[in-house]
């Protein structure tokens, strides 16, 4: 480190890299103040050095040689938003030669946080990773210092923006999934293969993450139940409203002392709650604290901007240990572990249960008999007929009281099989955030 | 400093400092590993050294005697949880020998807070106050630390736990104001005298508290225009539903570049937005960053353990840059400056008004005609007739387009001097949040 100056060296200049130069263009005194030291970029690293890169980078810099950034010893820290695979050597390296590093690569940390962490601790340099869960919305941050105190004990929240768009769009203009998803592409919410966000497995890499900081727990890939909200039907948001809840796409990580809950499904939460009105592309996270009991943090959970805010503030952060020469405060005491995961099967919640059968007698009780054996007790219930050009015949829906997995899935199982069943049950969980 | 501790004398133990106490004994060995010393209580200041303490209460280190605390060389952190006024002079004391200083005192941040954070500042020592806004919610890290990298146009907020639970009971519960503070003050959401919260000077302090840290402003005691509730009847949140709004105690801070714009009064948002469905006790900010755009931090406002969270958190981050020996990124950076303040007569916003009135022909076009004079624009308007028992007549509830607060009020005015009033006309400001 060049005395009053921290060396910085990006990798990748798409979009987020270009809110990176901008803002740390735009804020440059207010930065060196809270840095102690002047923070400058010095190495950007492109696939083609000759593309124009706006008006805050210096063409100068441009290499197209990833060892002139990360094996450069004069480079303090290394900004990593290239994203993908590719970046995990790179930040390996970068690690190894003693340089801190910032990135917003989520795929990255969900799957290789704990090694990329505990490479960091072994080279003395910090690892900063805000922009890899909801982009602008300062989560990680939260977890780590304003829970520091304190022990968390759940994490819930909606993390993903383009299933929440497309539901909150299905609520609000009637529009079925794949029109949702349709109007989300054009918007440019979504990607042109938008199966990650949907299916849920986007959210269960940020909640990988999540665990991390909030358990200290090491999660390996896979270990997350996952749903997406392709099973959701207009009628689903409908009863729900009717019910008084509304259908989010929820994370949930809870903390049963002995083994971690960690799960992402289509969720039922109460319409007055928070996270119910958590609307359109925004995520949002209620984090729970023994002491501090829960606490919601929302905003943009993506966008170039918003991310490159998060990142420039751990770039700050991550500067401002390498000047006074102490570890940053996001590597210290982040003792990771792995940890049990509670089986599906265990789970105990409520239950929205929703069957299609045909408008005969007795169906009712046929139903309410099956759950009945599996001491599955039914809080509330509707019944309704079922259009002629839908294929006629009754939807029934049904509110649980508390139950476990195993015996809900049970029962739906067997009336699954009944001749009186025109399509297969479909099952919601329910959550009180 | 001794070798690997840090020495803490605590001011005050009544049930915030019992949580800090906990709190540290209970995480001692996570404190520990993130601040890189052992955080250990050395003294603690009471008025009465025979009262019991609880069991995280050490009695041998309780002394009557604040010299003994604020002057000892061997302290090297204080952490004032005693509140009021007569902490200015020890906290002065504790940062004039070298100490850095955590205080959950809003009472005095409001008022001290610029010379406080100056003497930290010459001292070479930390301010921190995270427990003075906001009881638990990381409202006050969220705008140093997450918005480090951005420039923050506005915070709005709602951060007074006991109007906020007398508005939702009013709204849910249909109480009448007087009850519904009776109902807080039986649940002990309220104090005894609970004038402060339900005329707006509690969250006024809070506001001047979050302009000091979003702003870098100096807002002066008085600059802050404040309106309490007690002018909000029932019918005011049946009309606001009816328009598809809830009425909120708002906090309003804006930067518009040459002057800030603050305000604390009732806010009609819409039924929709995050803040609206901020209820009961809670409290709830929205910061809005240039880049970052909207983030809200919303969580329990109050309540000793929740303080006790963030004066914990706090203190851990003035420890480990007492351990690092470098400020803290509490005061680094923070440049505070008078700023004007937008008069209250050239704001610009929407408002609803409701007029009590004589059930009689052409009442409405002559409210409608003297609001025009002004070039006040009627966006939505309702008349019912008004229940015998309530004196008869009629109301009017019109919502405007923007339009200046002058014009507003010398409409209001006039429209308050004609022969068909029943009653004062009612104005509350409308905040798309």
């Amino acid at each position: 480190m060049a005395a009053g100056r921290i060396s910085v060296g990006l990798l990748g200049c798409g979009t987020v890299g270009g809110g990176v130069l901008r803002l740390i263009a735009q804020n440059a005194a207010r930065i060196e103040a809270r840095v102690g030291a002047a923070v400058e970029i010095s190495r950007i690293l492109v696939r083609e050095s000759q593309a124009s890169r706006g008006p805050y980078c210096d063409a100068s810099r441009l290499t197209t040689r990833a060892a002139e950034v990360v094996d450069d010893p004069g480079i303090d820290v290394v900004v990593e938003v290239m994203g993908g695979q590719a970046a995990h050597e790179l930040i390996l390296r970068a690690l190894e030669r003693g340089k801190s590093v910032v990135t917003a690569n989520k795929l990255l940390i969900a799957s290789e946080g704990c090694a990329l962490l505990a490479a960091a601790h072994r080279h003395g340099v910090d690892l900063a990773f805000e922009g890899a869960v909801g982009g602008g919305i300062p989560i990680v941050r939260t977890l780590r210092d304003a829970f520091a105190s304190d022990a968390v004990t759940a994490v819930t929240g909606i993390v993903n923006g383009t299933s929440n768009y497309v539901l909150t769009r299905m609520v609000d203009a009637g529009l079925s999934l794949e029109a949702a998803v349709a109007e989300a592409q054009a918007l440019g919410y979504a990607e042109a293969d938008p199966s990650m966000d949907v299916d849920g497995h986007d959210a269960a890499h940020k909640l990988q993450i999540l665990a991390l900081l909030a358990f200290g727990a090491f999660v390996p890939p896979g270990s997350v139940h996952v749903e997406g909200i392709a099973a959701i039907e207009p009628i689903d948001h409908r009863m729900s409203a009717r019910f008084g809840h509304r259908i989010k796409h929820l994370v949930v990580g809870r903390d049963h002392g002995d083994a971690l809950e960690l799960r992402v499904h289509p969720t039922l939460v109460p319409e007055r709650s928070v996270l119910a009105n958590v609307s359109g592309v925004l995520n949002g996270v209620v984090v729970t604290g023994r002491a501090l009991g829960p606490c919601l943090v929302t905003g943009q959970g993506a966008g170039a901007m918003p991310t490159a805010v998060s990142v420039v503030s751990d770039l700050m952060d991550v500067a401002r240990a390498k000047v006074a020469k102490v570890p940053g405060f996001g590597t210290r005491g982040l003792v990771l572990a792995s940890r049990p995961i509670v089986p599906m099967a265990e789970l105990s919640t409520r239950y929205y249960l929703r069957f299609v059968v045909a408008d005969e007698p007795g169906v009712v009780a046929a139903i309410a008999g099956e759950l009945a054996k599996e001491r599955v007790s039914i809080e509330q219930m509707v019944q309704e007929a079922r259009p002629a050009h839908e294929g006629g015949g009754a939807t029934i829906v049904m509110l649980t009281h508390r139950a476990r997995e195993a015996s809900v899935q049970a029962a739906l199982s067997a009336i699954g099989r009944e001749v009186y069943m025109r399509a297969p049950p479909r099952l919601f969980r329910i959550e009180d955030v």
